[in-house]
């Protein structure tokens, strides 16, 4: 049988397919670019299609309502074949362009810290210039006098506009010579690499074709961010993220390693970031910049130790076995065109080196947005993700660390937990009295709430702590119209009543869901304070903290700080800083200057291995309370009881 | 349904398919090595299987016959799919093995002929040396001390061995690295090029693997050759040849071109050789040298300037499209990777320059194994394929042309016609008398002939000229035993009866095939004879005359001068040299000097259009008899009546 998928704005795709296949992984295999953040687990409700011909076994979900899926629309993921079916896929680049409002670097703020970033880099000597050039040539056609071939031609003209020795033309360029120099009328414009003495053609476009396109990536183990800039005047063309479609094969790095040691498994997991992830993302933002994914000239990767081996199809199974040291931690031989990458495929792809198993490319790229190397102050940088990182030190050393926090920070291992997106409570306060909240939601005005994200998760906990409604073990203490319990008697709080909510579904937090964050917190406390004592530090001697992550700039540290996830010195000190691992990764493709100083950074920087340490495990379980089972750690921790 | 291929020699493969599919094209999308070097047109009968579970719609033929039929053999290429079968595949290795007894460089003159040619490029001072190097390393475990990444160590290990700067490990090393260094215990051999300054790896082995394998690739029109050799010692691990699978897309370039024109038509052409026919020749290759695909580290490929853009990839339009310039002469950017050839994917293919539209790689390499550019006698290189291209010249100059002599060198356009394989009748010497004819047979004693190949027709129609069977036009004159008619009147000559043959039937030459024949010698004759007045030269200023081409050494030079192919020349001037241009594709596989001689010889060569050339139709219609319209040019032509 088989699936017709009518894309809006023009075209039609076929494949063919067997009864029970799922419809998102058809359109995957067919290149059909649907929207999906959470790569297809049902749970953000965005790759929505609607029937034309034909029919699909799937139940309508809390994203379809009922009128919707009377009219004809379905999930993809939650869609499967039972005959021949035609389907209309909604233009991606809008969906994504709606998406963008929301995602990394969306709100102003977001983007003020990545330009801070950007300036504070430049502002140390860092140049963001790179070897990439478009040159538009008019080649003269051949005669039957002037009988040189194609690639002759070619490099004659070159040489004509550019003192080069030698123009290297590969197999990607060649073959589309001939094709490009008769359509356009001889008239082209060659993009490649001045490289001294060489010009390396990696495409030949018509003469008006002039983008030279970087591509910046951050890689989590959860959530996947990009940026597309111009590789000339560093103008972010689009952005987006997308859920890491290795999430299907465990939620942590252990278990994906251990996925990835099975028969296949390794070009399973590499499938799943490149094609499932990668691939339709890069192909929406190039569709929203309105540019080829051929004209991606460059790019860079930051990701944890554990995704740089699964991203390039490298075992990673060393990561996490004695002695614990992976393939690589630096390594330079990428191309887009080894990893099949919708970009040139002679696109050199730089990857953040790794410095440890734990310890990887969005860390060290992290470090280097942060320019906490290039101070005398010693600064803490905290980048909280999937694995919660830490690096302690200035101008003259970096020590780091890492600490597997789990997905709470980015809405994960929460009952109604979400990604800072459209629809997230980022943000509440509690009527000390009422109990009554007030919340942030991101989205536009009146937008209702459909979940929780990190920073609101934060600020909950912080509030019904500071409020005596849990107590320091995170359970419910108060009774109130908003605290319920169920059968088992496990207390909840509720966020938004059903008809408040834009699913229809209360909105509450648990206290698993608390149990769950504590740890979380927990974690990233007893790795700081592990840290400082390693290199014999106190809280004191902090001179500045860097905060890192998806969170979402609404997070609140005076609220951090008062459940104790982090230490407690002077609010001021604290700065957020965004996405630091994308911040870095767009250096690196602006620029080879910052790919070697982020090679500098990761060479001078020691990592201390927390799992053997002494002491950790001991803190760890000392962090486990609001704020902390040693109060005087947290002197400004309120309990207003 | 699903079709299993049982592969002798132990694995077992299956492939998805539908009723109808071609039994051959599932073994080759299903990468199961089926000799098939007729490429699935029938005419071969190699591409046997058996039936061990299921059936397949396929009718006996003259390859099968009725008892081997009834136990299950079919012909692979004329059997589709009705429902699900296991066929059994025998090993294709020990069905090259037997083939290669009678394929290139088969017979000890031809492995004679070839030696020679190698041995006088050495003594001109063209070295065989090349930049592979196989290298044995003892790598260190990694410790909890000693925590250097798998690269690094890779990288220090290469260095304490040998004096270079940088190693680069690229993406197809890295991807087996941590498995292979794992697997062999720390002890492995690494193969790469050594560029001075630079190690670059390409591949990571058990250090038992030392296999060092250079291809050598002659893509003919018609038919493909291929030498398979090690790059230390020159010693030739395999060879063998197969029918180019672009047959069914047109016997002549020009039809090839046309076809590629269409829409998908170049993906298609690339298709047919790449993937159908030199990847199921290497992998057979490999298989009989028991070498991996991998350890080929260089290709080289001589091939006709269309044959040269098709297998690249690169659209040839222009090949035939005034001003006849081909997208390019010399081109140095290929990889086995752009390809996807089975070899290792960064092995350099060099191609044999082309210096125009009809003279090509095939021949800049043939002449490089002629020699000429080395004497300073007068020397003629005819290469006969389906184009026949003629260069004369000395070390001072070079003059080449070309001219379309149609397939019936190799066989083709003849009505019993076959390549120079088991039994082919390639020599014939009639009894003037009697008529009765006495024929020499490829194989092992006792072969009965399957049909004739080139230098059979030629004794054929030389002998049948001579003993005034048939007239000066080609028609039958003479009537006899073994010369019958059809219901047509049309003339034939019976060399063996049905009974006599391997195929039991009839093998007979008629009027048409010696008409096809005649236009395919006159366009030689003519165009050598243009040539020669083009330089202002004549016969009696050829020094030598060499004749390459798949024809083969049983070629009688005295009747191909008898019937006026060739310059009535003294028998001792002239010279077989085999498939020269295999012969110079191996050099360039064994040695760089071998790469930048050919070019100089390119750029040395001038190139003569005898499409447009005045004269060259007249010169054409006059050699249409036998010898020629003008007998003065042909004294020693004998007609005994």
């Amino acid at each position: 049988m088989k699936v017709l998928f009518q894309i809006e704005g023009g075209g039609a795709i076929g494949v063919e397919c067997n009864a029970g296949d799922n419809l998102l992984e058809l359109a995957r295999r067919a290149n059909v670019a649907i929207d999906a953040p959470c790569s297809g687990n049902g749970s953000c409700g965005k790759c929505r299609v609607k029937l034309v011909e034909g029919d699909l076994a799937s139940l309508p979900t809390r994203h379809i309502s009922y009128e919707e899926f009377k009219s004809g629309w379905r999930l993809a993921c939650g869609s499967k074949i039972v005959g021949d079916v035609t389907v209309f896929v909604p233009d991606i680049a809008s969906a994504y362009q709606s998406r963008m409002k929301t995602a990394d670097l969306s709100s102003p703020q977001e983007v003020a810290i990545f330009e801070e970033a950007q300036e504070a880099l430049r502002g140390s000597g860092v140049e963001f210039s790179n070897d990439c050039m478009a040159l538009e040539l008019k080649v003269e056609p051949p005669t039957l006098q002037d009988t040189m071939p194609d690639n002759e031609r070619l490099t004659r003209a070159i040489q004509d506009q550019l003192e080069v020795e030698r123009v290297e033309i590969p197999h990607s360029v060649m073959v589309r010579l001939a094709h490009v120099l008769r359509e356009e009328g001889f008239h082209i414009t060659v993009k490649g690499l001045f490289l001294g003495d060489v010009f390396r053609c990696m495409d030949v476009c018509p003469a008006s074709d002039k983008d030279l396109v970087g591509c910046a990536i951050d890689i989590g183990t959860t959530t996947v961010s990009m940026v597309l800039a111009d590789l000339n005047t560093g103008k972010i063309l689009a952005k987006g993220s997308s859920g890491n479609g290795q999430i299907r094969y465990g939620a942590d790095v252990i278990n994906r390693i251990i996925e990835q040691s099975r028969p296949g498994g390794r070009k399973k997991l590499q499938d799943a970031i490149v094609k499932e992830t990668l691939t339709p993302l890069i192909a929406g933002l190039c569709k929203a910049a309105g540019v080829s994914a051929r004209s991606i000239l460059r790019l860079s990767v930051g990701a944890n130790t554990t995704m740089n081996h699964l991203f390039v199809g490298v075992d990673a199974q060393s990561v996490r076995m004695e002695p614990y040291i992976p393939s690589f931690f630096a390594w330079d031989g990428l191309l887009a065109g080894d990893l099949k990458l919708p970009a040139n495929p002679l696109a050199p792809v730089f990857l953040a080196p790794n410095i440890g198993s734990y310890v990887g490319g969005d860390i060290t790229a992290g470090t280097l947005a942060s320019m906490i190397w290039d101070k005398d102050e010693y600064s803490l940088f905290i980048d909280l993700g999937t694995n919660g990182e830490i690096v302690f030190g200035n101008r003259d050393f970096l020590m780091s660390c890492a600490c597997s926090a789990g997905p709470a920070f980015e809405g994960g291992d929460i009952s109604c937990g979400m990604r800072a997106t459209d629809g997230a409570i980022e943000a509440c306060v509690l009527d000390k009295a009422t109990m009554e909240p007030k919340l942030t939601v991101v989205g536009d005005k009146g937008q209702k709430p459909v979940g929780i994200c990190g920073s609101g998760i934060i600020d909950i906990i912080s509030e019904l702590f500071r409020c005596g409604i849990i107590n320091n073990k995170g359970l419910f203490v108060r009774e109130g119209r908003r605290v319920r319990r169920d059968q088992h008697g496990m207390g909840r709080f509720v966020l938004a009543e059903p008809e408040q909510s834009e699913t229809g579904r209360e909105i509450s937090i648990n206290e698993v869901d608390i149990d769950n964050f504590i740890r979380a917190k927990g974690a990233i406390f007893s790795a700081i304070d592990t840290l400082l004592k390693a290199v014999d530090m106190s809280v004191e001697m902090i001179d500045r903290v860097y905060v890192a992550g998806g969170i979402g700039s609404g997070i609140n540290m005076k609220n951090a700080v008062n459940i104790g996830m982090f230490p407690d010195v002077e609010l001021e000190k604290f700065r957020y800083i965004g996405n630091s691992s994308l911040t870095g990764a767009y250096a690196m493709v602006m620029g080879d200057q910052a790919v070697e100083k982020v090679a500098q950074v990761a060479a001078n920087m020691t990592y201390l291995e927390l799992s053997t340490h002494p002491g950790y495990m001991d803190a760890f379980v000392a962090a486990c309370f609001l704020p902390h089972t040693d109060a005087r750690l947290f002197p400004h921790s309120r309990q207003e009881v």
